[in-house]
C-alpha cells in the first residue's frame, strides 16, 4: 500500500456492493417474522457455495438459478414453507435493488473525473441490465461484464481476466472494488490492485492475502483514485 | 436407483462420514458458553468455503492449515478471543475423534466380505493417519487417499479421480460414502455410484444432481453393498 500501482480504471463487483441487497433480508423478515435474517444469510451463503461447487466440477448454470436454488436449500434448511408466491417475490426482489445512498455520487465522479469503469459480476448480463436501471446508474459503466460470458464464477482466473480483456491494461493498473472478502481475496490473487469496501467492520479472511486498500464505502474509492490516478 | 452398476469397491468421506466431529462442538461449548454451536458451525463452513477457494484460484494449502484459518475468522467474525491455547485445544480436537458408534462394526463387516476400501479425504495423510488410529480403524482400509496428492479440493475433478486409480476400476463401480451432501453431489457429477449418509434429515442440496442412495447411517451401505456387488 506504500506505492499502490498507478490506476487506469475501476472494476466494480455488483450486489452487495454497487446494489444494496438489504431489502430482501427485509422482505424475508416480513414473510417470516423472526427467521428473515437466518434466511437472507443462509440464501447468500448457499448462493455462493453452490457457485463455488458448480465452477470446481465445471457444471455452470445461470446465476439467477444458482440464486433460486440457494434459496429453495436455505427455507428448506430453515423449515420454511416457500411456496411459488413468496419464491417469486423474494426473487422478484432482485430486480429492484437500491444503490447504497452514497454509490450513485461516487459513480458520477468518477464518470466526471473520465475514469473507466465497468461492472464485473457473477450476476447474468440480464440481472445486471434490470439491477442497473432500477438503481439508476444508467450510463454510469463503460462496461457491464458477466461471468456469463465465460461460465466460471468468481474466484476463477477466467472471472477476472474479463478486466483486463475489456480495459486493454494490466490487472494491476484497475482497482477492483468488492464488498466480499473472498472476491477482494480473489481479485488480489489475480493480479489486481483492490479495494475492500468493508462497510460493516467484517475480520478479514483469512487467505494469506491483504487487499490493497480497505474503505468503508463507495466515495473512499473516489478519494484513492483520485491520489493514485495514472 | 432401480438398476445401479454393480459395486467393487467402497471410498467413504473421513471427516463427519467416519469421524465424529461433534466433540469439536463440545469443547468449543465448553470454551465458550452458548456459543459453541455458532463457533462448529462457523468454522466448518469457512474451512470448506476456503478450501473451494484456494482451489478455484490455484492456491493450494494442506487442510489442517485451512482448518485453522477457518477457525482463526469464526472465532474473529464472532467476537470471541481466540488466544494460542484455546486455538491449540481445539485444534488438537481434530486428532482424537471419535468413530460414529456403528462404524468399526459396519467397516468390519466390509472387510470380512471382502470388499476393497478406501478414504478419500480432503485431509492431509498425517491427519488421516491420526484419525485412523484415533478411532481405532486401523488395518481396515486397502487404500487412504488424500487430496493433497493433486493439491486440489473437492469437488474438482482431479481430488475424486484418485478413487478410480486406487482400485483400478471405473468410478460407476465404486460406491463413494459421504455425509456432506455438497460431496455425494460432486462425487456424482463425477460418475461414481453415491450414498449420501444423512444422519439428521438434511435437505438435498440444490444442485441438480441426486445421490445413488440415501441413508442414515454406516451400516445401511454395508445392506446394500450386500445386495448390488459386483
Amino acid at each position: 500500500m506504500a506505492h499502490p500501482p498507478r490506476i487506469q480504471a475501476v472494476a466494480f463487483d455488483a450486489f452487495g456492493t454497487l446494489f444494496d441487497v438489504y431489502s430482501v433480508g427485509l422482505l424475508a423478515e416480513q414473510l417470516y417474522p423472526g427467521k428473515g435474517a437466518a434466511l437472507a444469510d443462509l440464501w447468500r451463503s448457499k448462493q455462493i457455495e453452490y457457485s463455488f461447487i458448480r465452477t470446481l466440477s465445471g457444471r455452470y448454470k445461470p446465476f439467477l438459478e444458482v440464486t433460486q436454488d440457494g434459496l429453495v436449500f436455505a427455507a428448506a434448511k430453515l423449515g420454511l414453507a416457500l411456496d411459488a408466491q413468496r419464491r417469486t417475490q423474494l426473487m422478484n426482489q432482485y430486480a429492484c435493488l437500491s444503490p447504497f445512498p452514497e454509490n450513485l455520487g461516487a459513480l458520477k465522479a468518477l464518470k466526471a473525473a473520465g475514469v473507466p469503469t465497468a461492472i464485473l459480476s457473477n450476476g447474468t448480463p440480464d440481472m445486471l441490465d434490470v439491477a442497473i436501471k432500477s438503481a439508476g446508474m444508467n450510463g454510469l459503466f463503460d462496461h457491464v461484464l458477466s461471468v456469463d460470458a465465460v461460465h466460471q464464477y468468481k474466484t476463477s482466473a477466467d472471472a477476472y481476466a474479463l478486466g483486463p480483456q475489456a480495459f486493454g491494461c494490466p490487472a494491476e493498473r484497475i482497482l477492483f472494488v468488492s464488498s466480499n472478502g473472498w472476491d477482494a481475496a480473489g481479485a488480489s490473487w489475480y493480479g489486481y490492485t483492490t479495494f475492500w469496501i468493508n462497510r460493516s467492520g467484517q475480520p478479514l479472511e483469512q487467505l494469506d492475502v491483504t487487499p490493497t486498500v480497505q474503505g468503508r464505502q463507495l466515495t473512499d474509492v473516489v478519494d484513492f483514485v483520485a491520489r493514485h490516478r495514472a
